[in-house]
């Protein structure tokens, strides 16, 4: 396969690296009104299979990982990734390659299955590759920060239908992210304690907003929560990223992340009973490759949907698009009252 | 009308404030599917409206402005606004009253019209109330900056159809404008000068992003673009916030966003040549009320869409959403080049 180097640049405005991304907008699309794909590239090739170009090497796999097809980010042999060039020659407007890395991982060969209809042992298989790609990436010269995530649901523009996630190496550190290291450093530095871990601790003592626990997990809806409905999932011990979770974590992981999956299908109703297949982010939040922060920072999911009740999608206007400024439509008590409905809190024993 | 107080919350990992709008969830919506309101309650009201219990008081208008009944924010007679307290009395979750206000803006009393049909004399009155509305809410104990914004197209959740914008008064500097002002702060210490003129200045020099110009704006796709369809709007002249705009510049760019929401419906075809209705946002970044640093701002007009093909939308999934990293589908040059075709760069004469 053949790459463009794809090159970023910096916003002067905010600081922000934009990759831009040409070579995306011709990717196949399987799923919701606008499909355009002939076959599926993430099943497992079969004979006959119209879509003989799958990006899927053997004929059957458990978890598979790759290197995404048409990716926003790639590092290409014999280019200089720290090279920098301005746009029009000023020095205003800087620009590089977006070299990192886009990788698919695939959960299930089965296309038709949902992320919740997983079994607890192949969610496993996943944590495994969340960790293993997470330590690989990051030994890549220049990746600043792993980010394994999950984007489900067409409402949000999923175009591959079969269950998979995306892992994004960043070659920088995401805004997001930055804006976290900045509060949880200087939380550090006036108290000399871990802001997420004393967070989840909080959590905890104040029980109302706690969905979840097992021996190694705490969810929890966070005191701030901007989404309709959100999540966040914090390790009861002190881990920075995926690849230092232990084996006990890992399995209580697949078992947190299945309940959390089956619940979040059940939080809307359209009066049936039945639920419905949530659409939902799912981003795991690590600390940096090489940031020196990265050791006052604690390794962290959040989940979240943009659904607000069974027919009705908060979508990001002007005020969250254009402002960065979320306004929420319900409580975080309210999400955490919902949860309580669906199950026990304890789940350790499950 | 009666108001419950809302509150909002800080996220102690990012510092964002996160209002608490309960009230709006039941909100009418009378534009695409999930239509529930009777009539209009933007629409002037008539003998007989169904909707009796409209929002304008007069039978007529030409601009009107009047406050959200479903607002996020508000101010409530007898609440202390800068009463501090804490969610579970734990002093990490800093909460407030939301104190700000939430404007509905109407552009027009016909409830069919799209915002690019309006005249320029009707743009004009809709300039002069997003200045007099400026100069009002900035009057405001505790309104630490004004946005007026647009949000258009049922694509983005526009629950109303009747052409009309926004206005919120936040009591606090929204996230994105406190990036912005960062930078703008951190380049006026380094070389004393205004970044935001500076860049205007340099899209001039480089010309090839410039889309439009007139006597006192420059519309230019920024170098770094993040949206697959994205113009800044900046004044020729060193302006702070829209209350400051003379009357020259205030039909200049009437003349303009007329232009520019012509163009944006001609931008993407399916094939027949005659464009289609831009889903758009639209987002008057403006100095703060209060904060120092507002010397160094500079007032910009930031619309884009999530538009990327006549059949396709950019969704904010993982990464912009969970990541606030921005990947781009496009580049500056390309969205500059599709405006270059669709009309004269300099609009002066028209």
């Amino acid at each position: 396969m053949e790459y463009a180097a794809p090159q970023m640049r910096r916003d002067p405005l905010t600081g922000d690296w934009i990759p831009m991304a040409t070579a995306r907008m011709n990717r196949p699309i399987t799923a919701g009104a606008g499909a355009t794909a002939k076959g599926n590239p993430l099943a497992a090739r079969k004979p006959g299979d119209p879509y003989q170009d799958g990006e899927v090497p053997d004929t059957d796999y458990d978890v598979v990982v790759f290197e995404n097809r048409f990716p926003s980010m790639v590092q290409v042999p014999g280019v200089d990734i720290n090279k920098i060039s301005y746009v029009d020659g000023n020095p205003l407007w800087e620009e590089r390659p977006a070299a990192g890395r886009c990788e698919v991982i695939c959960f299930d060969p089965d296309e038709n299955g949902l992320p919740a209809d997983l079994s607890v042992k192949r969610l496993r298989t996943v944590v495994e590759a969340w960790a293993f790609r997470t330590a690989e990436l990051s030994t890549i010269d220049g990746i600043e920060q792993v980010f394994p995530f999950e984007n489900h649901g067409e409402e949000i523009g999923v175009s591959l239908a079969h269950p998979h996630g995306q892992i994004y190496a960043y070659p920088f550190i995401a805004p997001k992210l930055e804006t976290e290291l900045q509060h949880t450093q200087a939380y550090f530095e006036k108290t000399g304690g871990n802001l997420l871990k004393d967070l989840m601790n909080a959590e905890l003592e104040a029980k109302e907003r706690v969905v979840m626990r097992n021996h190694s997990w705490v969810a929890y809806v966070p005191a701030a929560a901007r989404w309709p409905l959100e999540v966040h999932v914090a390790p009861v011990r002190d881990v920075l990223t995926l690849d230092q979770l232990n084996d006990q974590e890992r399995w209580d992981l697949a078992q947190m992340y299945s309940t959390l999956l089956k619940r979040g299908n059940r939080f809307f109703d359209k009066g049936d009973g039945k639920g419905m297949d949530l659409p939902y982010i799912s981003a795991w939040h690590q600390a940096p490759v090489r940031d020196a922060r990265r050791e006052n920072y604690r390794l962290n999911l959040q989940f979240f949907s943009f659904r607000r009740a069974a027919n009705k999608i908060k979508y990001l206007a002007g005020s969250e698009s254009g402002m960065a400024a979320w306004v929420s439509d319900t409580t975080p008590e309210l999400i955490a009252n919902r949860f309580h409905e669906l199950g026990p809190i304890d789940i350790s024993e499950d």
